[in-house]
Parts: C-alpha cells; structure tokens; sequence
C-alpha cells in the first residue's frame, strides 16, 4: 500500500494543498518523533494525552500503568486517535491573516489491541525506549518480571492517516509585497543540550557512546 | 481563585505527586508557549488539533477559517479540551520502567463562545500573534475587514484545569544504582535559528528588532 484510502474521516479539507496520503512521508513523519498526542472520550469530553510511542510498520505502540485510565478507556471503546507534530518554523508575514508555521503533522486513525505475549511486551518496549534515543535498550538492566506485568502495551494499527505539512516562505497577498514591512521565517527546531550525570556512580562513569552520539546529533 | 477545583474530569490520578491546581503555575506554563492541541469529536471519534493560541487571565483564544470543521464542531456541542505540552529533558534511567521525560503539561476544560464584536477580535488576533513573537502585531499592515469578516475566533474559558511537571533526576529503584549502567537526563528545548527574510524588499530591509529579540531569546 502506498496511499491511505481517503474517507470523510481523514479527507483534509482547509489547506487541503499541504496534505497527503502517501505512507512512506506519514513514516517519516512519525519516525522523526517519540511524543505523540493520543485522543480519547472521557465524561463526553475528548481529552489528549501526550505519550512516548515507537512505529513499526503500519503500527503504533504506546504504554503505561495497566491501570492508566486513557490506555483501558480506549481499549475497550476502540475510540482513538494519534497525532504528532513536528514544530519547524515561525512563518511572519506582512499581514496578520497569512501568518502562520511551518510544520509536520500526522493524524492516524485505526484499531486497538492489547499485547499479551512477554517476548512481544519485552520487543515493543525496547523500540519505544530506543525510539527515543537509538540503542538506550540494550545499555540497560533487563526487565523484571514483575516490571512487565504491571505495564500495559497498547498496539495501534494503523488503517487510515493523513499528513500535512508546510515547508514554504511568506505567502503574502500580491499588493502587500511593496508595504514597508519585513517579512520572514524564524526556524524552530528541538535540540538536545550535553547531557547530565546521574548523581553516584554514573559520576564516574564515562557518557556512553550512544548518548554523546545522540547529544551530537541533535544538539 | 487560587486553585482549580478537582473533579473526576481533571484529578490527576496516574502520578498524582507531579499534579498542580494552581491556576498561577498553570498560567505560567501557557505564557511559555503558542501552540496547543484542541480535541474534538467527530464520528465519534475523539480528534486533536494543533492550533495557536493566546491566554488572558481564564480566556485562551483560538482562531481558524469560518469554514473550519473542528471550531464550527466544539462552539455547536461545546464538548473540548485544550493540552500544552512542553518537553525539557530525556530521562534515561537504569531500568527500563524508570525511563520518563522531563515536561511541564496543562489540559484545559472549560465552556465555548463564539467571538462577534470586530475590535474585539482585532484584539485577538493581535494577542495571538504577540504570543507567538511580542511586539510582531504592532509591525504588520492593519485587517481588512474582509480577513476579518472570514475569520472565526473562539473564547474558551477555563472552568477546571490541572497541570503536570517532572523536573527532576533519574528516580531508580534502591538496588539499580549500584549497577555499571550510566543514568541521566538529557536536557532538551526547542531554540530559534536566526531568521531568514523573505524575498523582495524585505531582503534590503533590516531584520526589525523585536525580531532579533526573539532571536537573541531563543537561540
């Protein structure tokens, strides 16, 4: 599949230029992220939580306390949504209606299904700990058992998605272009600063490579 | 009022230690930023958006097309909530379990209105761009009034809220500490690069300074 199908559910519809259907850019989208923004119906109200999730193939895995509220409600109503954003720039322009940003973002809607299998449980949360900073997992204490039972792994199955993203300068109307006025893109992006030592031990131990491999890949 | 009051739809119950009513922290945690995720249901289905915001005391204001699906959706069944998240570190711990990130987070419940009056939603536009950079609105042209006429602007007022923060170290268990694994937090934040102006005019024109400001503040 190349292209989720489009249905009144995902159709973009304001700025329907900026969006897209296509599969492999809604993976790289999700893929430059960790912190998604999951839906979820509570008391009538739709609520958003922010959660750490890794992607592996058309599936999204989040986790937390098998007693987390979100995790339970939407499992059992199968009522969910997952969204990521990727905040990339200030888009100031000449007047205020074409201000805007620049940014990547995903809406992805699909099936829930609760994980059973340990081996399964102990794979998703290796992706989900390495999605955040590449090869963290294996410089780490193995699970307990008793650490496993008590966390919840939620699969998410991706069935249909949509992105939308604005990558583009200052789109002003024609006749504001010879107003005295500066127009511009501020860039926006997340960094990571040096990284700081636990107290004890880790004091006297040397930052692994991975972790300077990720300061400097995102600093 | 000091405190939001509890209620089932806002009690923090999953970490309950790093949970505040404090409607003084919560606003301080909305000033830091302009974009939040505003949920919605649709087909039953709960929905989120990111959108830009400003707050004045218990008012946040969000704005769109008049034509746009979402706001037309949560002023008709007054069913929403509104989350900033801001992210400041990786936590990355001895154990799997004990991996978290560092963040200060809000989730907003409150009633709709539809703005009417037009100086009151220059005002409003005015605030949301200032939130984005200070100073912005005051260096652009003036609405049309048919910028004005097509935009819908939402007051939303904050009648219960709760926040959430982690600011601290890694937290193991007792026994974990004396392993050979480094533990630590990787601070992150999201900077400015420095702005690039638009083509035209604005290319011989200087960068204004509450531009260069923002820059200076956010680098």
């Amino acid at each position: 599949m190349e292209a989720y199908q489009q249905s009144k559910l995902n159709r973009i519809k304001r700025g329907a230029n900026r969006g897209t259907y296509d599969v492999e850019k809604i993976n790289t989208i999700l893929d430059a992220g960790f912190i998604c923004y999951v839906g979820y119906i509570y008391d009538e109200k739709p609520i958003t939580i922010p959660m750490a999730y890794s992607r592996r193939e058309d599936k999204i895995y989040i986790h937390g306390s098998t007693a987390n509220r979100m995790l339970v409600s939407i499992l059992e109503s199968g009522e969910t949504s997952i969204t990521v954003m990727h905040l990339d720039g200030l888009v100031l322009a000449r007047s205020g209606l074409h201000h805007s940003v620049n940014y990547r973002s995903v809406t992805l809607f699909g099936s829930l299904k609760k994980v059973e299998k340990d081996t399964d449980k102990t794979d998703i949360l290796k992706w989900i700990v390495n999605q955040m900073v590449p090869n963290q997992w294996e410089s780490i204490r193995p699970m307990h058992q008793k650490e496993l039972d008590r966390t919840l792994i939620v699969e998410f199955t991706i069935e249909t998605a949509s992105a939308k993203v604005r990558d583009v300068g200052v789109i002003d109307e024609p006749e504001d272009y010879d107003l005295d006025v500066w127009a511009g893109v501020v860039p926006i992006k997340q960094v990571a600063e040096f990284p700081i030592s636990d107290e004890g031990k880790p004091k006297n131990m040397e930052i692994p490579k991975h972790v300077l491999d990720y300061y400097e890949a995102n600093k």
